[in-house]
Parts: C-alpha cells; sequence; structure tokens
C-alpha cells in the first residue's frame, strides 16, 4: 500500500479544549482529530503539529501532517472529516504534499494574534477570545516596547519556568500593537520559533508597560536579563490565537 | 420608602438561554437578571424588557426598565449586578429615568442585525452567531429585495404563523445587506416594532432571493399576499442580535 503525506489547516475554538496535545484523559485538539481520521484510514493514525497549543489557545490555522494510505481525495477527506468533527474544530485546507513534509520541522515561520479588551464592561461575545482589563493602557508605550523585541534576540526571559530547550535565541520578525477601538488592543507577533509561554509572557510584559510599571529602558533590562523572574506575569491563554503557519 | 425607575441595557450571548422571558424552568436572561437583583432590592422584583427575543438569539443592548427602592447609587448598582451575573450577560448601563418609563411601551426604534457565513467552513468561533450556509448567493439581488422592504407595510405574510395581534402594520427604516468579505453577509433591519419570528422569515426569504430561488416580483407578490405560507422559512435564531432600543 502506498502512503501519501497529507497537510491539514486546522481552525479550533480552544475554550473546550485541553490545549493540542493528545492527553490520557483530557479532550484535545490532536485527539478528536486523530479520533476522526481512525475511520478513514481504518486504523489509528497519529497526526504532528507544527506547535503544541496550551490549554484555552485557539487556532485560526494550525497545521498538522498525517501519513495516510486510505485512497480517499483531499477534497472528500476534508469533507467527511468536517462531517464527523465537533462543530468548535474545523478543518479548513488540505493538501497532498511531498513525502517527507513534517509540520513541526518544516515550520518556517509562525503568528500569533494576541486580543485585549480594555473596556469597562466585556461584551459576552468576546468573553472567549479576549483578555479583560478594565483600565486605560498606554497603547504608545505598549507600541514603542513591542518593536524592541523585533530582530534575533534571547528570549530566555519570556520562556515559562522550568523550560529545557537547547537554545532559547529565536528570531521575531513583526511585534505590533494595534488599537482598532477604544477598547480593542490587538498584539501581533510572528518569528521564527516560539518558547514554551513566549507570547503570553510577552503580553504579561507589554501589559506592565500600558499601565506604566514597566518603561522601555525596564523592557530592555528584561529581555537582556535572559531571567523570567524579571518578566511579568503570564497573560491568560485565552487571549492568544494561533494564526498561520508558514512553511 | 420612596421608588426610582432604572433603565438598563444588556448585551448577552444567547446560545445558552432559553430567550428572553422568564419561565418556570429554563434558564432565561429575564430570571437572571431578576435573580442578580432581588438581594440587591432585598425582594424579588419584575424587569421589563424592550422586547422578548428567541431562544437563542443574543443583544448588544436590549433595554429593561425596573422599579427600585434600593438606594444603591447606578455605578455601584452596574458593578453589583456584573460581579454576580455570569459572563454571558453583561449590564453595559444604568441610569435612573422618569418614573413612568416602561422598557416596552416607549421604545422608539429597535435595531437588528443577522449574520450570514457563505463560506464552505464555517470558522469555529463564528459557529454561534452566524447562520453558516455554504453556497454562493446573489448579494446584488438580496440588497434590492431588502430595499423593497423600508417604508410602512403590513408584514403579516413575515409573522410566526399562529400570532395574534391588533395589527400587522410596521414602519422598517432601515433594511440593508452587506458584504463585508467573500463569506461574511450581514442584514441590518430597523423599524418601530417586529412582528414575532418576523426578522429571521425576512431573512429566510432573502435568503431564497440570493439562492435565485425567489425574484423581486415574487418578494413584493410575499409582501402583499399577508400570507405566511408564501414567505420561506424562519432563518435559526444564532445569527440574529438585537443591536439597539431607541427611546
Amino acid at each position: 500500500m502506498s502512503t501519501r503525506t497529507i497537510k491539514l489547516t486546522i481552525a479550533y475554538d480552544g475554550t473546550d479544549f485541553f490545549g493540542w496535545q493528545r492527553q490520557a484523559s483530557e479532550r484535545t485538539v490532536q485527539a478528536v482529530l486523530e479520533d476522526a481520521l481512525a475511520p478513514i484510514e481504518g486504523q489509528r493514525v497519529v497526526i504532528t503539529g507544527a506547535g503544541r497549543t496550551d490549554a484555552g489557545v485557539h487556532a485560526d490555522g494550525q497545521v498538522a501532517s498525517v501519513s495516510l494510505t486510505a485512497t480517499i481525495g483531499v477534497l472528500e477527506l476534508q469533507r467527511a472529516l468536517n462531517a464527523t468533527l465537533p462543530p468548535d474544530v474545523r478543518v479548513c485546507d488540505v493538501a497532498e504534499v511531498r513525502a517527507d513534509f513534517n509540520a513541526r520541522f518544516d515550520a518556517r515561520l509562525k503568528a500569533y494574534r494576541y486580543a485585549i479588551w480594555c473596556g469597562d464592561v466585556l461584551p459576552p461575545r468576546h468573553r472567549r477570545y479576549a483578555w479583560h482589563l478594565p483600565q486605560a493602557l498606554d497603547v504608545t508605550a505598549m507600541q514603542e516596547a513591542a518593536a524592541l523585541l523585533i530582530g534575533r534576540h534571547d528570549f530566555a526571559a519570556f520562556q515559562a519556568a522550568g523550560s529545557d530547550v537547547q537554545t532559547t535565541v529565536r528570531e521575531v520578525t513583526v511585534s505590533k500593537v494595534d488599537q482598532s477601538s477604544a477598547a480593542t488592543i490587538d498584539y501581533e507577533i510572528s518569528g521564527t520559533g516560539f518558547l514554551r509561554h513566549m507570547v503570553r509572557n510577552i503580553v504579561g510584559t507589554l501589559v506592565d508597560v500600558g499601565r506604566g510599571r514597566v518603561d522601555l529602558t525596564a523592557m530592555l533590562d528584561i529581555l537582556s536579563s535572559r531571567d523570567r523572574a524579571r518578566a511579568s506575569a503570564t497573560a491568560p491563554p485565552h487571549g492568544l490565537t494561533l494564526v498561520r503557519v508558514d512553511y
């Protein structure tokens, strides 16, 4: 039987998932997808995600790769998956790719968005998708601080405590704060790779800049310190969306 | 004890509510609000909503009136309510109004929005707020048909079957279809008052115009027929939002 490598592009509302990665007894996106693929393939399959999103984090364009022997066409595969998947996870695209494609190791760039709602009252339809901070934030200061992160830096100060990776150097290509309405602040960040909790730790620190607790000099000190204890608290997961993975 | 009349402006995600109106054993917005007001007032209170939204219908700006003897300030009342209400209902504004203000009978204009997603795959975060129609719709025809409804008409053809009201004549001031992205179609309608299921029945018929099943002449025939059986099926509730009530 010949094997094909399939690339899946996936959107999900992370609210009711315990993150991406399969776990023994929790509802996860990987498990739900693998369970939907199994009857099509006729046996259990294992998919590889571009990255492991935390519990509560959303995706507009997560990517996963999987080897299949089933002869189903890509459009039929997409339809069959969406017909059985729960509505909080959707397969947006299915493509056949070169045999050695790996969604994790071949990822060239990831783009994330973090949504903050800084009005007094959080509109109910934003409650799953935005961090509610009922206070005025200095958006100009946040924009200046965000720009300082662009480039190749050692982001050790922004990785989850207790992480163990070979190198904490990453390249950030986009780091930008936008205010689209009085209460709506969005942070966009793109880069070649991200450390665990890196985006949420950066957002926590940018918010402290917006509150006037951290100035630009302190922001640079935190970055160069490589010390997690210097950065601010981790922003909550539900404001974060994995927007896109480029290959 | 002196009594004040209070006007509440309320937003809710209707997904997990059995509509606005209090019912014996279902979770409704009115019941949740009255239950949150009772400990502040020291006794049960009854609130009057501008209109009864159906199960699954959302609101950005529903309005309710209530008589209170409690001496709490309006800002404190808003904070106290939002501190105890579940996150799918929020009090956006509280104001003291003239003693005889009645949210239902004094409403001068109501504005609704109906969201349609006509892409192949429904993004998970739209699933509670948009009607998914995975097909191309003729938006220009829908725009022309929507414009025909502006003005003072007998809307009997678009009221829920079995309704019993004194008059089915209503005045529509805005009736407009917008396409903000390839897959995003929004319908806005404002008027002095609405019959039961009127907006959802209009949307069902406009969608049949978009599908090419109903032309503009037929649309006018349906309106003038005053016959519910001539209009299309009722659009599902979850695409509908009560945007605003004017007094």
